[in-house]
């Protein structure tokens, strides 16, 4: 899966020209990234490749670059040796009018996305975002707070808000790729799916983009019709 | 406004290659449907243009063509003189697989739509069918059996159900294009375009589309901000 | 003509995103600018739309910019108040590696074209540049030296080279719009058209390309078959 | 690079609509089909992706199929078992407006080609065809001969033409893939890639087209600068 994945990927990112990828930081892509690396590491035939952060949590004390990006950096960016000027940071600075400056980039070609036990894509947690929304900040609320901890291991680190394109802002990206894998996700991709279109299960909406692809293993696959 | 849907429509038409166009029967795409058939008829350049129905009512007697494909050869494919082979009913004899077929057919690159007075495209009435539908057939309920009812003038001729692209498959179009006209249209619209994406105004599901052309005059785009 | 060659222009810059067009500066184009000015002046809706000029005639004095932008901020850039940022200027200091900032820039998603009497587009004179050529900078031959003084009404003023994107950055753009006119150029419309693909007529190229719509009139199209 | 190939390949094949692939019959692509074949066999996934060879080279007496779809039956067809329907055949019955028949069919998104040695791509030879020929049928000449004899060891069962679709068919193609493999290529390549366009190298005329990628080894790619 992580080879046809990554194949996916460098699929967009060898065309010469100008190409933007918002990219994950879940632990379903990592396998994929381990094996892109050492293919662009250091290459300036992918010059071209510019990489966007679709959401952004940031600490609570702002005295660091968010945990999404942090965590980009780790899994794919450094690594790969990305240089500074294609990495374009969303964050609680600069969401407003965000997508008005993805306009202005050429718009995304591609986006990676990972699907959330609950059915969240992006940010966009059940019940909290609106599918009509566009790139958004997203206050506080009981649901998503509990999460932010569990992420923070513990609410003295945790912010009371975040960054996300919202599900508006996703659709009209060109072309849509999640990456499912395992057991434990099999229930909720047959729902995202197989089932109806819900604010309760965001990625539900996916699956009428026109050009939607998913990257499954035969786990996560083992319950779809 | 006709001069410009007529030319956004001809600019899929022109094409050298196989091209299919799913196109409506309401009352704003008329003039469009009149600059066009004088460009059109007997000209083998536009042989490669397929024409599809995206919706059927079928007479209670099924004694005839339904009232859509029967309007659409009155308003175009008649004076146009468009050949039989070229177009491709759907009906109540084989709405069933019928994403297959549109997928063996190449997919629709262009839908053309209007904008029903509560929100409707296609078939796809308030509270009835639901975002994730794709080609279905849609059994009486009150709300719709009201408006066939006013369609037929009288409950004798009116069948108690009908055909319809759902959500899905209109959104799984490559290129869709809505005409609306008319100071009537503009409180709608409005929903429509800024208010939440909701089954209650199935219209509003389309701005999630990557690509979604608004075609409208100013009376109908009055109340937008 | 001028009509259809504006809306198939437009069609082109109301994409929502950054879109990248190299327009001209002969005459057939005129009128369709005429046309679109009134709709793009003080448009903000247009703010992601681009403007490249594809060639480049610089005066001897190197005093003042040259004669195609000259040209273009009379026709079209100057009334219809595009921004400076939006205009992207080819000229002799920046030619080299200029395919490398096209395709940085998201590469060139139309070029607008005039046909050039001998068959010339852009500044590619029949046996002068080659198929092969990227963008490049022309120096003096006689034939080409014979049309520079011709434009500039006499030897002083002109320059012994010029600046061009060769027929390969031309055939490397992702849609390509010919605009011809008048029985003056029916012959050799003919020529380019049904003729063989040859140096000595450099437009014969561009009937390879998978996406090349021409715009003619019926003066120029009478000996078409 | 037999990997890379048919990721290539695949990534246009699970396109759930129409997809029309011309595919090659020379030895470079074997190794794609070995790594293809597994997984589209009796797979109804695919039964979208219609197959089609772009020459013919048929025996003398003309008792049974060409040497090209034979060979190409023999390669993927027959162990892939894509079905009769799925497979379109260019022979010396059809190849007069072949190029309308492609039209009708949606055209063509993808050619699959492999370098000759001599430069030749599809039955297009050096100083044979020209660059704006159209589906073509071409008659008995010097070259030509000696290479048909070579392939058909001996004259006895040698034709005196053959069919291939012409550079201006297979440049109005949506994507071109050529695979190049081994040190023997890499002169030939080195002249394709960077030397003149020139019918005497016929393949030279592809780095024109806006959509063509190379998949090379190694050894092929050793000259390249």
């Amino acid at each position: 899966m992580d080879q046809i994945a990554a194949l996916h990927m460098l699929s967009y990112m060898t065309k010469p020209e100008r190409v933007n990828i918002a990219i994950t930081a879940g632990s379903s892509p990592k396998g994929m990234y381990e094996t892109i690396i050492p293919q662009v590491r250091g290459k300036s035939y992918f010059s071209n490749v510019h990489y966007y952060n679709f959401d952004e949590i940031p600490y609570k004390k702002e005295d660091r670059e968010g945990i999404t990006i942090e965590n980009l950096r780790k899994l794919y960016l450094t690594p790969a040796e990305i240089p500074a000027e294609n990495i374009h940071i969303l964050d609680q600075h600069n969401w407003e009018g965000y997508d008005k400056k993805l306009a202005a980039d050429g718009g995304l070609d591609l986006v990676i996305l990972g699907l959330g036990g609950d059915g969240h894509f992006c940010g966009n947690l059940p019940n909290s975002t609106k599918f009509g929304d566009l790139t958004t900040k997203v206050i506080n609320n009981e649901y998503l707070q509990s999460r932010v901890e569990l992420m923070f291991k513990g609410p003295n680190d945790a912010p009371n808000y975040y960054i996300t394109m919202g599900p508006r802002t996703i659709m009209n990206i060109k072309n849509l790729m999640m990456i499912v894998s395992g057991k434990g996700k099999a229930e909720i991709l047959k729902k995202v799916m197989e089932g109806p279109v819900d604010e309760a299960i965001p990625s539900s909406i996916l699956k009428l983009h026109p050009s939607f692809t998913l990257i499954l293993d035969a786990d996560a696959a083992s319950l779809l019709e």
